[in-house]
């Protein structure tokens, strides 16, 4: 592999580590469920996918795999998750695709037993204004290829997808871009949830919200908010460093 | 007791501690009510059980105390709860179960306060689709022998029952997938409760739930869950690790 | 002042303290609004009150003041709170009373802006089964000594008041049996908070109430739960304690 | 710049950085968006704004921006949100407020997204007993001085307004009392929130609203409610202040 290329996998394997340990933080943690990957970038049908056994909020470098698109571990200590197909048939079916989220966050789990079509309720809903399409034909996890094509057919060229009784799908061109995403997916949904508690809420309406949504989610200004969120990320891990940072420089001091 | 029977109750009394710290910590403490066991590895009839006085968060192997099922307390210094018949009632019905769990987290007692029945709403939900049973013939304290039969006859072969205004019961063949079925139950409630705000929700069918269940939740599945939830705990008890390493370590030194 | 009574007092204090401080950190902070006093044990006519400025959650020995019937300060630093009357007047006509809380809770305050009667609906709910009166003549402060008696008669023998549009008023023979009456209450309500949105609830009918708050809210397990709310406590200031403990002992020895 | 108002100009950078970490840690944080500013001590027609890139709750006194009227940047590293027009315009039409605060935290943004009537449901809901006003002209961002000019107008005289789909602005003479607004304006609605779920509340009337505001209410107690956020904004920033002082003091010493 050229150097630049080592390089870049090395700092993608360090972005895609922060995207699952802030999700994790950020209410998508479901114990050791849930996954992302990142396809590759020394080639195009192979991912780094988180393995298996760790919470998103655990996960560093070292806890990556690489699989092939013949669904084959090519690299890497843990096992595979068993949902690879979501992310092997979206990436085929989908060359803008870089980085694919699948998790179970209470909201958008709870939104996805409903069968509802989200609206723009904020600022960020705006950003789902086109309905997000919604996979109802199983609720059962997506374990062969087969089921992962229906659901990337059902995804199409939208930004994420329901999955009936089961969770989300949220895609990317970059990791920052489907961290984002999936962020605030969880986060519109939450508002949904409280407005719904008031009455029927009131709506964007469609123009108004691709006009919004364009102000909002510029490429520039959605890097601002993954800069946002991993800066966050260190305020909820302090507590875990502090208790490192003692054990190792105070305790063997004795 | 031979050695390795002692070494078994050792590590089982380390494991039910975790088990209590988790559930203690993961919405399951109400003050010091609530309490687990674990059935002797040296005598079926005989069990190790959370003493009184402690919230589940706080308990250590110290805090058990040894009842045999003629209610007698053949070891341990704290006093026994009051609810031993819900335990030992149920060990003598069921000699598969080695773990009662009964508790009062808010979701699943709140639930317990509708006479409603479970259906599932989510991937755990599952695990609980064929429906748990409702005891209702009292909603008072479980203190008599006679109580705990008719909740064990109740339960039957399920895995958890809810109890009228009261909360929970939660059995297992083992600590760990006592604990990870209790930590779940909640859980799958408490999506459910986020989905009934939306509107009705839809529901996985009994026959792919039962697919599911047996995808999700196998031994080696349910063991990976548990050891996240322990890992998990770590996090939540950094605060109090922290303190006690600074007043041990810096205070006396001056 | 005999020493036992000074001891005693000094005593009360530290316990008073630390209720402002449980209640505080458990949903009664509302910023600096809210108080609890206590009965002087050296003169029946007299009270220990929480001054004026601080949340409940910052509340030491030295924040009191001492207020007599006749609503004068005779002793503390502070300036004391405006809503004397609540407590003056219901040690007036309430000589088993020791201890009076008020405070403005999220879910008790939300119900007592609904004007429902509250009804059992789990183990803690079981203490107030007996409806708890409402009091509506005002939503405003009570802040006269007329209000007072007024609030004092509408609460009549009964262990706590729902004031319309306002808060609670919680009672007790203690100043540990009104603390641990004023978390019930408000934990009661969360779990109802909860149920509702299942659909409507059942209830422990009264006479069971009854048998059940019996056996659980006994003199020993109301002190039992006590203490457990003065052990989680310590969990919940850990964060403080650390800084406190790392800038004084660290800091300076540079 | 006369040595005394420089002095002043730092006090109010110091009150402002405080205001912004205040509400971002109490639920207005929405990644980098939103924003508070500061009408100039040294010139009326300039005013002290939170710059680009920070989440409220990462603000410090060298990350503000200073605007003229005329909407140039005059000082200041950061770049200014696009949202400046808020803020000019309202200052334009309003000599007596003297801060600006514009955020979408949960309960607000969910409630601004019904079209609903706020009617005074607990103590701080007096504070708000006028009905607020209802921005509804766009649910976009309010880029344009004409937009900002209409949205100035619908806020009249008042304390804060809604923006349809959007979040708030509240207003305020001092920093100190736009920054407890704002807070309270978030809580009422947090317990009309719970409250509904109970079914339909009671209001505080009119009359009463006026004369419960006016005794609540004053510059000195919401002078001691301010004091009382700056003094729990330091326990929620207690885990990163005892990291940094770690790392500063214990790592480098080896």
């Amino acid at each position: 592999m050229p150097e630049t290329n080592q390089l870049k996998k090395e700092q993608l394997k360090e972005t895609l580590a922060l995207a699952c340990r802030i999700l994790g933080t950020e209410g998508h943690d479901d114990l050791n469920l849930g996954h992302l990957s990142v396809r590759s970038p020394e080639q195009s049908d192979l991912m780094i996918m988180k393995g298996r056994g760790l919470c998103l909020s655990e996960i560093h470098t070292e806890d990556f795999v690489d699989i092939d698109f013949n669904y084959q571990k090519v690299a890497g200590q843990r096992d595979a998750h068993g949902e690879l197909p979501i992310h092997i048939e979206i990436y085929k079916k989908r060359p803008d695709v870089n980085c694919v989220v699948h998790t179970h966050p209470l909201y958008a789990t709870a939104f996805s037993a409903t069968g509802q079509t989200l609206k723009p309720v904020n600022n960020e809903g705006v950003l789902f204004a086109k309905p997000l399409p919604y996979f109802d034909r199983v609720t059962d996890l997506i374990v062969t290829p087969e089921l992962g094509e229906a659901l990337a057919d059902k995804l199409g060229d939208e930004k994420a997808i329901f999955l009936k009784n089961h969770g989300i799908v949220v895609v990317g061109e970059s990791i920052e871009q489907a961290a984002v995403r999936a962020y605030l997916l969880e986060k519109t949904i939450k508002t949904l949830y409280v407005a719904k508690a008031f009455g029927e809420p009131t709506w964007t309406e469609d123009a108004e919200a691709q006009q919004k949504a364009g102000r909002i989610f510029t490429g520039p200004k959605t890097n601002a908010m993954w800069q946002a969120l991993v800066r966050q990320l260190e305020y909820r891990e302090a507590p875990l460093r502090i208790l490192k940072l003692l054990e190792n420089r105070i305790a063997p001091s004795e």
